[in-house]
């Protein structure tokens, strides 16, 4: 079966079924599975795992690099088998089991669970299950459409179960650039000094010994759902694109602007897609999703590198890549998430960060995660690692939402991800706030004046008069900094 | 006067009084000044300008490295010259033209201020006021007891007035380390590995062209306080003595631990005194100010060396390190402060981070900079630059104050400087909370149990059972939430 799949010959012993392989997996154990933004991830080995789980209970420790595809965290989650999950997740029935406290969650920025896990700050991981596209003569594997955390897995795992995926074309060798940074106090410079910089392997070092099965998978990703702009989303983007020509403009970027990161989503991709059009050219990217956006500016010519560590695509575009390979090959490539989220590289590249937030402040507070200060939404992902170490920090959110009763401008952030020290511009379909050099106090100003929808800028300012009354950095009226979230809590709406 | 101070020709025909240098200084200026927590700072001109001010109206935009000595930022609020302010301050009389919004106050991570200079992102510098202890015949000059963003501002100013000191020996030649990263996107890698690698040159490179003034000073660093240790900084210290004696039984760390930052004040001091005792050898510092007790390290044999950006020590301390020079050669080096505070640095050495909140709340958000979420103290300073990056971050402060009357433990944090996702280890004087791989409902429970003062843990788990019943990953009582602070402005008191 699939001889040049697996070419290792000790390996090709190890080939079971996915419950076989499910089965390795116990009660209490911790698993480290590959996927992230529902690229590359386990397709038939934990969905056989929720599957047994849902008649024969038990509860697991599931990290992987990001959020999973195909519903699995859904699953995993109805089948009552996750009693604590890392270091992301977007499913809406785990939410729920989040938020009722049946899961723990650790909310971690993507760029750190390797190195957590490293030096020993997370338990230690019992299996690791890993999708790739083939098994060499070496141990070594191909990995698929992400790379994610799976280098830390395969080396902190006890024991490996590989799931290879059939359907990815052996061509895709080229695409990924492993490598590994030691461990701190001893850990090596990561030696990127452009998006397109390649410093490690093509395929990915293992310990064959570690592997206990090995399991064959036809599944395709779970395709991004596309969705197409809308008036919001385009308002946002054209204020981004102006604001981006006024840069160039002033003298401050080139038509080349810096490498590029944008958060996943529709915001996201309608901004990068504004790039098709105007001046810009030779555009790179340093992100950590590639969307369909991605491809429509190398198609167009626009961008001439993209790195990140996983793709995110929709069906068309996955096709597209996979019938395109040479085309695409010298021009993407897909890294460790701790080497595409790397502090170091998102300072020396200067990256342009573009992430989306549910609600921010009037002095630029931004939250990133919970609604209303206390449900999770998603998780933090990669827009702390960007937004802390970039050269500009951009958040993008709508001004307001459910037929404008909530207002995602607030007096004070229910919760803060990224904090006023780190956000320098903000971005609703109302306007753009350019905060760089000002204060608190003159921040409110422009964000209430450029940010917030027109019908929440009255109440905006009479909160802001009462603060400014009574004095300090950062004015507030303590009984009334939380009371819009409260008012939502109460009655839906923030009016 | 002084020849072998000024060995630059055409540099020697611009010595001048301190108030001929200040009367280059106009009215909306922005000035770029040296100085880093007291080490290093403009010891005459600065206050030749608060003279004029007081009879001749002006204000201008005062750019440093951090605060400054002298009661200068004192003399310069009470003078009305301040417009605008940053990165960082420390003075009472500032704070309350701060807080009064009479001085826009920019609160920024001292690592990157250097940078958003260089991109653009602030007003450009006018005149650079700069300590140097010696101008070289190149041009070059020899930085004092700080490097702070000397060679940002020398780089970006249209003139510059040097502040020669005298008193500082000639022979402090060989202690600084003078890196350029150039601009991103094609900035170089910092190629610092451990905590002495010297990466670039002993003297400062700076354009003789644009010097127009040279003022004599003799006047020396304003001393540190040094405050003995007192029975809650003992306990902190104990405490996180006993936690790293566990992490190197656990195998996590070897006895030289991993390279230290500490944060200023006699918390970290006490913190670092500490390992002179037990098993500790052959420590290293990464921070950004060495305080006495980094000399104490140095001369117990214990550290083997120690890397900043500024000296801030007392004078029984600063008298030592100047009379034995040759014993300290090869064990300290000053650095600019967007290399000593550098996110690759940072993260590739992985730092130790020992930094002092004001208050922190139970779910590990931490408050470094806002009293009552609107009041400024001194500023986030390096905080979070080392928060952010390093391999474990640890904030310390006392559990309660004022007669017991204020917990620095709250259900929610009034501002956050460093989120949930950046803290690992919290300290107080009644006990440690190890945060790794924990869930917020989890620290929740570890924080009011080990680290708040007993008169408010009832008070403090009422609160979280009440949270607690309204679900979420981060439960909250929105209305309960800030009430603690309420109280604490409408009482004086948190009970």
């Amino acid at each position: 079966m699939h001889p040049e799949r697996v070419k290792h010959s000790e390996l090709s012993k190890k080939i079971m079924t996915a419950q076989e392989a499910a089965a390795f997996i116990k009660d209490g154990m911790v698993v480290g599975a590959s996927g992230f933004t529902k690229g590359g991830d386990s397709k038939v080995v934990l969905k056989a795992l929720a599957q047994r789980a849902s008649v024969d209970p038990l509860k697991i420790t599931l990290m992987t690099g990001a959020s999973l595809g195909h519903g699995i965290d859904g699953r995993l989650a109805e089948a009552k088998a996750l009693s604590r999950r890392l270091p992301f997740q977007a499913d809406p029935i785990l939410r729920n089991s989040i938020n009722s406290g049946e899961v723990m969650f650790v909310d971690q920025h993507l760029g750190e669970t390797a190195d957590l896990l490293a030096n020993g700050f997370l338990p230690p991981v019992d299996i690791a299950v890993l999708e790739v596209a083939q098994v060499l003569e070496n141990g070594h594997v191909l990995p698929t459409t992400s790379v994610g955390n799976n280098l830390a897995y395969a080396q902190h795992a006890k024991h490996i179960i590989l799931e290879v995926n059939v359907t990815i074309p052996l061509e895709i060798r080229g695409f990924h650039d492993i490598f590994y940074t030691g461990l701190s106090p001893h850990r090596s410079i990561i030696p990127v000094t452009d998006a397109g910089s390649i410093i490690g392997t093509d395929t990915m070092p293992m310990d064959p010994e570690k592997v206990i099965g090995i399991v064959f998978s036809d599944a395709k990703d779970s395709p991004a759902e596309l969705v197409a702009p809308d008036t919001k989303t385009s308002a946002i983007a054209g204020h981004l694109m102006d604001f981006f020509n006024h840069e160039i403009k002033m003298g401050r970027m080139t038509p080349s602007l810096h490498p590029l990161q944008a958060g996943i989503g529709k915001v996201a991709n309608a901004v990068l897609s504004g790039f098709v059009h105007g001046q810009f050219e030779n555009l790179t990217m340093y992100s950590e999703v590639l969307q369909d956006s991605t491809f429509e500016l190398i198609d167009s010519g626009k961008m001439t590198f993209a790195s990140a560590c996983s793709l995110a695509v929709s069906q068309s575009c996955y096709e597209k890549f996979f019938a395109n390979l040479e085309k695409y090959r010298g021009k993407i490539l897909l890294r460790p998430q701790n080497i595409s989220n790397a502090a170091e590289v998102i300072r020396r590249l200067g990256l342009i960060a573009i992430n989306t937030a549910i609600e921010f402040d009037i002095y630029g507070n931004v939250n990133s995660t919970h609604i209303a200060g206390s449900k999770m939404m998603n998780g933090i992902g990669g827009s702390g690692d960007f937004a802390r170490n970039s050269y500009m920090s951009i958040f993008v959110t709508q001004a307001a939402s459910k037929n404008n009763t909530i207002s995602h401008v607030v007096p004070m952030a229910s919760h803060v991800d990224s904090n006023e020290h780190d956000v320098d511009i903000l971005v609703t379909d109302q306007g753009l706030a350019d905060l760089r050099g000002l204060a608190p106090r003159e921040r409110a100003k422009v964000i209430i004046q450029n940010c917030c929808h027109p019908e929440f800028r009255d109440a905006l300012n009479e909160y802001y008069q009462e603060a400014l009354a009574r004095g300090g950095q950062t004015p507030h009226v303590l009984s009334k900094a939380l009371s819009w979230h409260q008012k939502l809590q109460d009655t839906g709406s923030m009016k």
